[in-house]
């Protein structure tokens, strides 16, 4: 195995991978996902190199054809001679391998046509994915690649994360009131720059368009009385596709390019990424005290007489620096 | 309004709940719910008071019947002359508010029986579900409530918690595939000390049985192979009930108390209390710890050329106490 790409260093793989060898954005991708030492050179090194991508997040609940729609669209732009890439966050469960796997063999026509797929299961990492995915991204940004397609599985606190750190989100729904409300629910309405409604040729999709529209009123109204609203370049477009028949596609890629020229032509495009840099800083932090808390609980006795409030402040005046700022 | 019991003290306020004044229980644990100074001081007065209670988790995926399930408990309960209190841990959206409505009102007859019924929303308090719940639960252990019955709705990481951090963790199932998959799926299996197939009445409830027995059986053997097992008191009993009908509950009740009684011979009920005890530590001290890392970071600067890494390691640095035992 002597001489494989396997050892070589991160700078090496990289200029590799901005030459165009898929093989080397794989094993970079991969030193990203294991994290330590490597992972944080291949951060080091990429970080300068980011800013041409846009980054575009597709959610929605298990079901509603998220992986076909994203197959169909780089499909599309890998026509019209763009490199787009796609992350997919999938739950891995052993006993849904097949059903991942079904998704993952839809959007082989994709990888056919040189578009460059990469997954990544949520188990195992434990939070540990607001680490992985900016990381993953940053390469693939890096790579030349753009679009970069994050594709996000379920409706989880991961997934609302996930969206608000792309420049442009995109929630899917389908025909049938539940979507809509559990896209509500989860909080993706709030992060949604663009709707879709995918299978639109089933029965009820203009009632779904007509939810979503009754619920970005309602947003409206929560959000003029809240003073917020300062983000909101404009209201979400609602683009209706069946991307099984590759209907609406164009539609919606359409979409989507003419809401990241909206954003560059403001301080939008800035203030997102803006927010993407101080999110993942966030998450790096708090993953590194949590794993601090942890070092000292071992010290905690449930039998002396301390309440739980008491023995955490107590340990929290250990822990935080007295000098720390307030 | 002046003398009314919201200007009541809590030392006041719990000698009226200990004494079975519902409305002081009540306002307890609204305080309880709203956070600061009165619950610090409620928390302190109540720890001392704990112990008594068995604590029941009760979980699984929107659907399965759940709240009829808790309902037709909690009523058995008080016709045997106990006092249960049930903790009913909510999404809170104002357009699911109607289905949440009928699971409340299907809890009414309870409710008659002098239950005593609590519901907490999830929405809103952003991961204080960790912080709030325990101290609610206490509570109602202090006021002499035995069983609390703690239902939570969803097999998100809140349910996995919760369940986790009761003495008894009886996981929801319904027939169909789907239930058994999804409870997997979110680490419920891992923590289920009970598993109910509810609506049992209805075709394929054999086979949510023997799903779960497969499931059960391949955790063991990775169990195992893993060194684990050691809290294992016994392989989790699998009841069938159909809520509706009332049928099965009786054995749910027996096959709850059994599992009571078999921690308390042993070792297994003051270990679980200690790992509650230590789960809410680390919930709080983590809570200070994220609080005071957004202190911090508004001194992050996207464009100061610093990678995300190392922008969060420069805070780290500040911000931890160079004393912190590693």
């Amino acid at each position: 195995m002597a001489g494989t790409g396997e050892e070589r260093k991160p700078a090496e793989l990289l200029a590799a991978a901005r030459g165009g060898q898929r093989r080397a954005v794989a094993r970079l991708l991969t030193l990203v996902e294991r994290g330590g030492g490597a992972a944080e050179a291949i951060a080091a090194a990429t970080h300068p190199l980011t800013g041409a991508a846009h980054i575009v997040g597709i959610t929605g609940a298990p079901g509603t054809g998220k992986s076909t729609l994203t197959g169909a669209l780089t499909t599309l732009l890998a026509a019209e001679g763009r490199r787009p890439a796609v992350v997919a966050v999938d739950p891995s469960s052993p006993l849904t391998g097949g059903a991942i796997l079904g998704d993952r063999v839809r959007m082989e026509a994709a990888t056919g046509a040189g578009v460059f797929i990469r997954s990544m299961a949520t188990r195992g990492h434990a939070g540990g994915l607001a680490l992985a995915v900016p990381g993953v991204v940053r390469v693939l940004d890096a790579c030349g690649f753009d679009p970069v397609l994050v594709e996000t599985v379920g409706v989880g606190q991961i997934e609302v994360d996930v969206a608000a750190a792309a420049d442009t989100a995109v929630v899917v729904v389908t025909p049938g009131w539940g979507d809509a409300i559990q896209a509500n629910k989860a909080g993706l309405l709030e992060v949604a720059d663009l709707f879709v409604v995918n299978k639109a040729d089933r029965p009820g999709a203009s009632d779904a368009r007509r939810d979503l529209d009754l619920m970005l009123d309602l947003s409206e109204v929560s959000g003029a009385a809240a003073g917020t609203g300062a983000d909101a370049e404009s209201r979400p477009a609602i683009i209706e596709t069946t991307a099984t028949e590759g209907e609406g596609v164009q539609d919606l890629l359409r979409a989507v390019d003419a809401h990241h020229r909206a954003l560059k032509a403001g301080p939008g495009l800035q203030a997102r990424r803006d927010r993407r840099f101080v999110a993942e800083v966030r998450a790096r932090l708090e993953h590194v005290l949590i794993q601090a808390a942890d070092d000292v609980l071992v010290d905690v006795d449930s039998r002396s007489g301390a309440t739980p409030v008491e023995a955490a402040r107590h340990l929290a005046d250990r822990f935080l620096d007295t000098d720390t700022p307030r």
